[in-house]
């Protein structure tokens, strides 16, 4: 499966892989709600039918695709260990905010849909902040703080405070990216170290 | 309506005020989705049908009482004026930390359940948090900061990372009131200042 030429038949598994990638770069533009099993079957060039032989229904597929987008954020914005501390935070920053720029929806679904009466979404987005708060939790001298259950929470709060900021930019843009990285990457230490 | 003595009958307006108390109060230790129609008119001791007098239908009922949440925690936290600036915010804190321990479900459902497909909830719940953000904004000079697009943008964040870090704190209380309280107090100059 190293090559996969055109027109050739895909394994089940790589032809899952395939409609989930089609349904996150749909997501980018609109909201889990308006991602319906017709609408991906239609840009798939695929049954309906077909689509539910790969996703058992709806909701297993909204589940699928949001895993799928939270993988995606994850991979992107991971910290290069090659850089130094500081840079490695600017650079996957700069990563986040470019993610948020290009995925909008996707990402609103991801922490906004993401809660709602679905127990199994509500996870993802869990898992997807705690992933995001270890990298900093991991890296603590690197901004002068101590590991503490203070700062722990005040990284956790950190990372609300990101998502909100970039959602808000995003959404309405008033000030400069340079200068919305600049002020991320200047408060994540004041707040680890406020405490 | 001053006074309503007991077995008087109620207005329709007193009786729908009565029923979202009643539903905020159950609100506390249910999620929303759990806050069925069926479980109020149990608790209040009226029909389901009769019910149906005061809400449209379930949603209409849901984004009462959700509404009225927000407006409880807006009131309790509301800044005491005659304090000085300083311990006017520690006490709106306070207060917000008391009722998010007090009101834990409720404040769930107004911050998380507030977003899903609902896009009546959404406007609660931005609408909430920007009359909280606003008490920072209209106050700047206090914590020393200048108004500016990136200020208002840390202030909104800021409520983000408040609003996580209670909930966190609530959720899995590993440092004391006290403690949690200095260190939001201590963030949010640091925050607003650090741009």
């Amino acid at each position: 499966m190293t090559a996969t030429p055109k027109r050739v038949r895909l394994t089940p598994d790589a032809r899952r892989e395939q409609l989930l990638d089609l349904g996150v770069r749909m997501l980018a533009t609109r909201t889990l709600d308006e991602l319906s099993v017709d609408a991906l079957a239609e840009e798939a060039g695929i049954s309906r039918g077909l689509l539910f032989h790969y996703f058992k229904n709806k909701q297993d597929f909204h589940r699928a695709v949001v895993q799928r987008a939270a993988e995606d954020l994850l991979a992107r914005t991971k910290p290069d260990m090659s850089q130094d501390p500081t840079s490695r935070l600017q650079l996957s920053l700069a990563s986040y905010v470019d993610y948020v720029e290009a995925n909008h929806q996707a990402y609103i679904s991801l922490v906004r849909g993401a809660a709602g009466s679905d127990e199994a979404l509500l996870e993802i987005f869990d898992r997807t902040r705690a992933a995001m708060t270890a990298r900093i939790t991991d890296n603590l001298e690197v901004f002068g703080a101590q590991d503490t259950p203070t700062v722990r929470l005040m990284a956790r709060g950190w990372s609300a405070l990101a998502e909100e900021a970039v959602l808000g930019w995003a959404a309405d843009p008033q000030l400069s990216k340079k200068e919305l990285l600049r002020v991320l990457t200047a408060t994540l230490p004041a707040v680890l170290t406020a405490g």
